[in-house]
């Protein structure tokens, strides 16, 4: 199997402009609803489980249609009415100017008592947080676009050139360190792309690893190391590498429950974000290892570990490990014979095993053989 | 105050053939035992608190001279004795052939089953990195400098030319990500630096902040975000960007007891790593804030969030906030009327002030008027 840059799906699709006009639409219909002495409300698309749902044809996490409405002149809205306007002003303001602000600035930023009351507009961030997703989903645009910016983690390193405002660089060029993937990655382009491919690396070390071994120089790939669970912004990178670049995305985790979920939520999605997986998800992805089938394969039984928590047929169980993998074995798209395989054979043996385990092999093994003979092979699960 | 470059006090001290040397030299030792018929042994510095304490004039946390001597021929001693010659092999090894290994891959590449028994060299990592640990102590070298990485956290944004091995590159030219610091800085180079002082950040979203400001640029500052406790690397980075280029170092934290152990850290070195301190420790660093007197001073008070924890006049106290707020207060080095004044404070009021509480004046306010003023008017902690 021959990894190369398919067609675009997709285009570049930052503009400012979309998002003002979306929410001046929005305010304009409050205004004139006051205007006409009506009372003013907001339809907010549902949160929670009951609204969303696993559709098979894009094989995607999504939010379903139902709404709420949420109205001004009723005593239990009101609140969350007047924090959605301050929250939408303040969105407008930071587009307008060109500045970003974190969640957690939107809070402080905002919070101040309404004159002539004791009260305050916010009490905590956990007031503002849920209405700046309940504007996304509003609007169906992702915070980012709004410059709500979100925690950055994670690092690119490989020949592509990076155009950030005025700024390009090479990313294959910043030594060792590599380039850190800002919070918001909307505005970046790729005026110039020398890979055939994405490996997505769970942990620091085995990117490490890989720079190393010069692996993305000879295999022609961009390594993008996720520091544990992606970033939203590494997971919307990915997206707009495989989207609109054409490039396939292969991942690489740990041989671990926590290892797959990471997998997961690249792929489709995370229920608690499912109005977003069109933007953050990449259905196209695929999985490279560590899987349990590893182990056999390539003699790794005395390097692996126990897995954390209390098995399903033992008492109080199942926890830990072994929850989250009876969840995986009831996703919907672990619902394939490669997958089950895998999380049945971690729940048979109870083990789990780690990228850097290879090293038991040798340093260099991961990168001159593991990887290129799985990927040559096709060793992949869906 | 103006902040200006001043003159190095160390030089770039990198060499590989110095370790080699070392390592070289220990294992001729034990050779030379053995053939004499003699009991081969290794000293050790003594770990633990016992043997740490705190030089007045060096202002830095110091290793004590206690040894603790370990026999090849002694049954307590043996296994310790044989996984230390295995490491040093190992190091021997990377060091030689230029290849780095994190401390988990040094844990799995070195565990084999003992030919003829059914011992492992190492059931666990932990009992590899205290042996890594050992071996800094005796050799008097950073395991960086042993090519065995640290945990990767932690970004730079500034007007400085870095140069990593081939590579070389402006850390202002990177868009808004900045560069990602890599485990091991200890073979970067510096050829051109155009700022004044390092602004060392706890938060990500704060030193965001003023990157979009353009601080580094007025200011002439160079960024360090250390993205909460400072990695291994980032504070080798700062003690060299200090010692080596001369630049003055300030740090900038959130106002409560997490954020004041960030910067005592990274001024005077921790206790587990006390043996370090020469090497990773900044001791004239300064401290710009968050600060208990900030609160009044900027009229913050409705932007503090309570102290987590019991405090101390309270059944089961001090706990979380509060206990390490009296450990604080006892430090050696923060026992300075300025320091004390800001931890009894904190005591006194039970809270504490993020610096992205800042966002409540305005966005710009912290880039373009809390920093810029309080550098300027030299209102800095010891």
């Amino acid at each position: 199997m021959k990894l190369k840059r398919g067609k675009p799906k997709e285009k570049f699709s930052y503009d400012p402009q979309k998002v003002l006009k979306k929410l001046e639409d929005l305010a304009y219909k409050i205004l004139e609803e006051v205007k006409a002495g009506k009372n003013p409300y907001f339809d907010v698309p549902t949160r929670g489980l009951s609204n969303v749902y696993f559709d098979e044809e894009a094989r995607l996490i999504k939010l379903g249609d139902k709404l709420s409405r949420r109205y001004f002149l009723n005593v239990a809205h009101a609140r969350k009415f007047m924090q959605t306007l301050i929250l939408m002003a303040y969105v407008k303001r930071l587009v307008s100017e060109g500045k970003h602000a974190s969640l957690r600035e939107a809070y402080y930023a905002n919070k101040h008592t309404i004159p002539g009351t004791h009260e305050n507009t916010f009490e905590d961030q956990s007031e503002s947080d849920p209405i700046i997703e309940d504007l996304e989903r509003m609007l169906g645009v992702l915070r980012e676009e709004m410059h709500i910016t979100a925690d950055r983690r994670g690092y690119v390193y490989g020949d592509i050139v990076i155009k950030d405002g005025e700024d390009e660089f090479n990313a294959s060029k910043l030594g060792m360190g590599g380039w850190a993937v800002p919070g918001t990655v909307e505005h970046i382009q790729f005026p110039e792309i020398n890979v055939d491919y994405v490996l997505v690396v769970e942990t620091a070390a085995m990117a490490d690893r890989l720079i190393e071994e010069k692996y993305p120089k000879r295999e022609r790939a961009l390594i993008i190391a996720t520091q544990g669970q992606a970033s939203r912004g590494v997971r919307r990178l990915i997206h707009r590498l495989h989207y609109e670049e054409g490039l396939p995305i292969i991942v690489f985790t740990d041989g671990d429950p926590y290892g797959w979920y990471i997998y997961s939520t690249i792929k489709q999605g995370s229920i608690n974000l499912a109005y977003l997986s069109e933007k953050l998800a990449t259905p196209d992805a695929k999985f490279v290892g560590m899987t349990m089938d590893d182990i056999k394969e390539y003699g790794l039984e005395h390097v692996t570990e126990k897995l954390k928590g209390i098995p399903p047929d033992k008492k109080g169980g199942p926890t830990g490990d072994y929850k989250r993998l009876i969840e995986e074995l009831n996703y919907p798209w672990f619902q394939n014979k490669e997958w089950q395989r895998q999380l049945k054979l971690a729940l048979k043996w109870g083990v789990r095993i780690e990228q850097q385990a290879l090293a038991n092999k040798s340093l260099e093994f991961v990168a001159k053989e593991y990887l290129p003979e799985k990927i040559r092979e096709g060793k992949l699960l869906p």
